[in-house]
């Protein structure tokens, strides 16, 4: 059987992992859809889906579950939305999200969508570790090592930082 | 004579039954435009265009009047907003609006504009009539009954509970 | 019972009047979906969404069958074809096509689609219209009256004409 | 006076300059807007907007005529196709081009257009240069200086001669 | 050797005057790119490309300086931002700008960027010169001359007065 | 080292399996990039992304190589699409390919790019696979055992047919 997880992942932290780890009992292979994939550069959407490719990657590679990330770009259109995540990903049986419009959009194309009780509260954990990144703050406990890695490689907390003050001052 | 209409129409409402009733004495015809088109399953915009179609041609069906529903989808271009509405909908003479933005596009591009006292007022009642629904608040009195039947059958307001929740809780 | 019918209607033509009559023995309602709705003014796509609307709704008023008449943007991606399709419309239970293509998209959505003997000759006819208004021969038989005095209102024939020399011309 | 002269400009080339000439008797000032701006490196476009901004302006410069350089994006909409370019452009009181589809859009929006019985073949002569760029023939003569020691800093012949290859490859 | 320098110019006014001439000292030429160039008819972004090209142009014909002013329509990816400048504009050496956003995508696509401790202040007084047209205040003596002639010519301060009516109500 | 290849993989045949094979020699990790990812259903791409993710995954899971298969969505502007593509992909080192134009387009971005006397002809099998299974004829020696299983899973050869009839019949 194979599950869905979708996610902007900005940047890939602890609560993914965890939550990845749990799907992981349920499943034998997991896709992970990589949301807003055309965004990048941004206090909310940093890194580009090339960037989250390898931290999703390089994070699972140790875990015995076959993971595919694949990258989803917006369409702007939520009627189609459904279709356009089934068209771009390896077929799933079955959705996991807490997320109530994601829920709602495979509920209504017929899809069995899952939620765990930690997906809320990990979810949240993304916009707190780009606050702390922001602000010069420890966050690399919230991080799994080869995430740490990657955002280190690309230099990626002075991204945040930089981008950031663009956000703070209007255009 | 044609008359032309916008509203986004989430939902067709009382107040824009009283419009429409209003206008049909100075035209023969009258098309109503379903802006935003593109947009559906969000707190402000949580109908589909097929849906708005539904309502307002089952609304207006006992009225004496021939009514045309044309969604009419963002371009995100205001400076050619009015001939994508032109192309888009059967030939008009007159436009009706009270919007500022939509006037002055009308005007700059040379077209009759009409506007009634009471457009504004009934325009504001659409996020009225959708908060209602979404603190589960009576809201019936506030909607032709056709446009209730359709909204009831596609389950509509709890599309709007739920939607609203992924709006509370940021993505 | 609400069937869906998707044409390019450049223009409507007495195929499809035969068509719709023969579908309106099964049917209580019927939507025609106007494909390429993003297209006009070319040898293939000459009228506008507008225009088609009403030489549609003008045909069919006398036809004792409630229709709706909704354009259809392309999005220029088969895999998500029928959402959108299923978004813009109102609800159908069945899809009338010969279109293997239209045929394949609805039948991997698990829609029900069905076909007649007669629409593939009629769908050809388009070109055959164009071709002899392109080439000032007659033409009018083929088309109902109604839609006729729309194209001959928006001077539809020197618009084939003129758009044909471009065609030819390249660019 | 402000004329609008629209073209690909794919190179600018003598036929240009001298209708530009031409036009000049008429006006005080000429946009001329660089159609499909979007394209750049195939066989029928090879050169990006902002190399055919620097042909058009440096070749112009000696001319005694104020001149605009305006790259004009496809938005693959002919019905709107007149406001984009009115948008994009300074404003302009008369249209120039013997294109039969831009005069056919610029005289349904109601614009002023003039054509010359020169600039049809001087139009075709734009693939007939890139025609002898592409086979290794004498194609200079066709061109003016300023655009020829442009397209010799880009190293654009050796640019057509490599993408005509994958033209003839298919991918 | 050549610069850039991007804004939106909505208006052009006196500090982007101040900055180009301070420019000027580096440069033999300048491009200016206008960004948001598909936006028009709102509070933020009250002009239209071709009007800001006007104002621009007008403005700096005075000065011994090449300029060029050319449109940057938005493609909302910032990873590609840097090469959809430099396919849109003539080549450039040097970019100038002081956003952090802008100077980051240069810095990662290798580009050599310059600020000027001038250029944030003057980016402000935009929506400063807008909040004072909008209010009915005294705005001409924060705009160049000819900048003030083409506003007053399309009536721009009654546009705002009128589109900042449109988003103080909503839609 | 990583390397980057680019293809539509329609569908992924022997002749890929070779190249990557070749590749293999060189590169640590080797991401293939799923181009025209964002067509489906046709006779040149009857594929979806997601369908050609699992063909190139479960083909290369055997080798001793690191892969990720990254779709690729068609911006259709080629002065953007080098930038597109490394925002899409992990961190490549150097290119292979033997299309003219994206060696062109990644040469002209400061890019190393590789050939293979392979490539061309392989690459030209893509559609001697996809005509063979339009007319029914043998094609399971020309692709691995893992992307026939998949092809048969989806009814592959059924919908290339069914689509075929769709291209010839025009629409």
């Amino acid at each position: 059987m194979r599950g869905f997880f979708i996610g902007r992942f900005q940047p890939f932290h602890e609560g993914h992992q965890t939550m990845v780890e749990q799907i992981a009992h349920d499943v034998d292979e997991l896709v992970l859809g990589i949301g807003s994939a055309d965004q990048s550069h941004t206090m909310n959407d940093p890194f580009t889906p090339g960037e989250r490719i390898m931290m999703i990657t390089k994070t699972l590679e140790s875990l015995d579950l076959t993971t595919y990330a694949v990258p989803i770009e917006d369409l702007n259109r939520n009627a189609v939305w459904v279709s356009h995540v089934q068209s771009m990903s390896p077929h799933f049986d079955v959705a996991y999200s807490n997320n109530p419009l994601v829920v709602r959009l495979f509920e209504e194309a017929g899809m069995e969508v899952r939620s765990t009780p930690m997906i809320r509260r990990e979810e949240l954990e993304g916009s707190r570790v780009r606050d702390r990144m922001r602000r010069g703050e420890e966050w690399k406990h919230l991080v799994p090592d080869p995430a740490v890695e990657i955002i280190e490689e690309i230099d990626g907390v002075s991204r945040i930082q930089q981008v950031s003050d663009s956000d703070a001052n209007g255009s």
